[in-house]
């Protein structure tokens, strides 16, 4: 009881105020939970600290500058000098994983990064320890909170993108540079992280596919209403065809989808696995506090003991051709036969119509459609063809919808 | 990787069998996971085996036997020759925690029990390891898949309590004898066990308080429907006034609440936390192979290196004048002045109604309504008053509703 942790601090800004803070008022649950007492023995900011010094006198790592450089040297740095590190930075993990994985494997250290993804919501805990032998299929969910607050605010208010994303700004759930969130890259980091624990393989940031919200459209937001449909970012990782599949896409979820009800700038992430169906996690996917609170966890963890280093076990072919369900919006002149030409499009496709809302514009007409599953290059071809007809008023519009009804 | 860990198994029941079956798939990435290959070194169940054989060849011992004794008797022995315990058994860890733990802390052994709370959910590993030095100010869930198998089915098809209790057993879902699944006592013992490990303080079961279902009839489902409410019997462990209150109850959800989705014998878990505000899991409350898989990972967990053992840190009051919002449904005469009646003897006991439904019944009339919180022993005052009025025609029947709205 009476030892001390002493824990080196890397980064003075949000989250690692919060963690200095949370620490200083935690210490004795630390000290009650481990046996030992953490201290902040140095901190590391723009105007302050020397690293080097830092190290030699600390325990532990705790790497909250974010970004790529200098935050990789410095973790390589602690890692081989025999520290034990604990980072909220995805881009780092998702980015140079095997590099990180193997310098703590080399040096006997853990390597903890429960913050880096979603938060508080203890995913990374769950697919590292809870499952570290079960089989798992599938890892997906909104691990994105300022896209999944902004068409929180889009469905609820009916208002514009470039609207919700400026209140948004004001409420300090998106960045004065959005464009990492918005555009999915931040989404992917995660997936590319969860992936590699999930599956045992060396998925890389370069391996996921992204898009991200900049398209969506409040109309689109209002049809999926009557449709009983709610939008969300999800990012997608699974073993398909003997390969890997990692995705990031705005999806339409049909009411009473686990994932439906999660609104704001909360995160969610399922896990499937044959032996348990699926576990759901969910909480706060931000947030100075609850981010540091994530990492008090694995502080404790490391104090405790010590826990599984990530390795790889296999390598997995990345699967581009999946099968989708998706939303199409169409603008056609209100004219006979355009149903008609529609469907021949689409069913020569190969493509089945689950729904349809049609609606009378003046001279217009609105043809908004839920289709049923059907292979992705099958559908775009169709989306192709459909955009060449010469009744179309406007591009036709398309976004993912999983189709899967839960009990 | 070459080491082998010898697993004792206590119980070859369904779950016991299950997990006999998961080891010899799972071997090998419990291996990789971990560092060691777990090998079953002995059975102990009705007709074979030495439990001393059989604690004196193994590294961990896996308790699936149920009940108090001999498991008491068996885990102890084993936690005193220096053996990590893994058990499921709820009953044993609810009324016995103190003895236990000490017992495991005395000896520097692992004692782990995800299996004994929410199947496969890791609500345990959650508030033990990610939230050890985080403080938890209210614990509630879903905790017994029967009853909320139960009362799905009744909502859904408007039928009978005894019918739909007939259907579970028939598919497995319910006991032969269901009556601490349906009374509420099961739900109750993993109350005790979850509101003692996130409160670090010494509660029994005895401290539980605990109704079930069998009260519940098709026509207060029928109307929660109308009401946009769904029903669930819910463990609530919380701190209130300084102290802590935990009780098991049905209980009424507002749609859009995180447990309201939560169907058939599906459980969730919420853990609240000031620097948090909370994190929602759930996933399948019960099954062999899911319930196989959470000893699993907490297999993996000892063999990989040692954990926090629980101790408790603090003694606390248990509060049981709690304030609640209800539901209320009476059987009145259909004649003048009833409503004006029952209005009056809610107002002098300070309780004001959220929403009325009142309909004809030939010369009777049912009058359905929910409250807003206010304290139980008030409004049980007022229940009382109300089932002394000569209008009415049945004795009134109450149900709590959580009435918190969730974004």
């Amino acid at each position: 009881m009476g030892e001390v942790a002493r824990i080196g601090l890397l980064g003075r800004g949000t989250v690692g105020g919060a963690f200095a803070e949370l620490l200083a008022e935690r210490a004795d649950d630390v000290a009650a939970a481990a046996g030992r007492r953490p201290e902040i023995g140095g901190v590391l900011s723009r105007s302050e600290g020397d690293f080097e010094e830092i190290l030699e006198s600390s325990d532990v790592i705790v790497e909250l500058i974010g970004g790529t450089e200098p935050a990789r040297e410095y973790v390589l740095r602690a890692l081989e000098s025999g520290r034990h590190v604990i980072t909220a930075n995805k881009q780092l993990v998702a980015s140079h994983g095997d590099e990180l994985f193997e310098a703590a494997r080399r040096a006997g250290v853990q390597l903890r990064f429960e913050a880096a993804v979603a938060g508080v919501v203890p995913v990374i805990r769950v697919i590292q320890e809870s499952l570290a032998a079960t089989e798992i299929t599938k890892v997906f969910g909104i691990v994105n909170g300022t896209t999944n607050f902004i068409l929180t605010e889009m469905a609820a208010t009916g208002a514009a993108y470039a609207d919700v994303l400026r209140r948004a700004q004001e409420l300090g759930y998106a960045e004065a540079d959005p464009s990492a969130d918005v555009g999915g890259a931040d989404a992917a980091a995660k997936m590319a992280i969860l992936a590699r624990l999930a599956f045992h393989a060396p998925v890389a940031l370069d391996d996921v596919t992204y898009e991200g919200i900049t398209e969506i459209q409040p109309d689109d937001l209002a049809y999926a209403k009557e449709l009983g449909l709610s939008l969300k970012l999800l990012g997608v990782a699974e073993l398909r065809d003997g390969g890997v599949s990692v995705r990031v896409f705005p999806c339409f979820l049909y009411r009473g989808h686990p994932l439906a009800p999660v609104e704001g700038p909360f995160n969610a992430v399922m896990v499937e696995a044959p032996a348990i169906t699926e576990i759901t996690m969910s909480g706060p996917g931000a947030g100075g506090r609850e981010t540091a609170t994530a990492v008090l966890g694995d502080l404790v963890s490391i104090l405790a003991g010590r826990a599984p280093v990530h390795e790889t076990r296999r390598r997995l072919e990345v699967v581009r051709d999946v099968s989708s369900s998706f939303y199409l919006h169409l603008e056609v002149a209100d004219r006979p036969g355009v149903l008609a030409r529609v469907a021949d499009v689409l069913g020569r496709n190969g493509i089945s119509v689950r729904s349809v809302v049609q609606r009378g514009l003046g001279d217009d007409a609105r043809l908004v459609m839920v289709m049923h599953e059907t292979p992705e290059a099958s559908f775009y071809a169709a989306l192709a063809e459909l955009a060449e007809l010469d009744f179309m008023r406007a591009a036709p519009r398309a976004i993912r919808v999983i189709e899967e009804e839960f009990v």
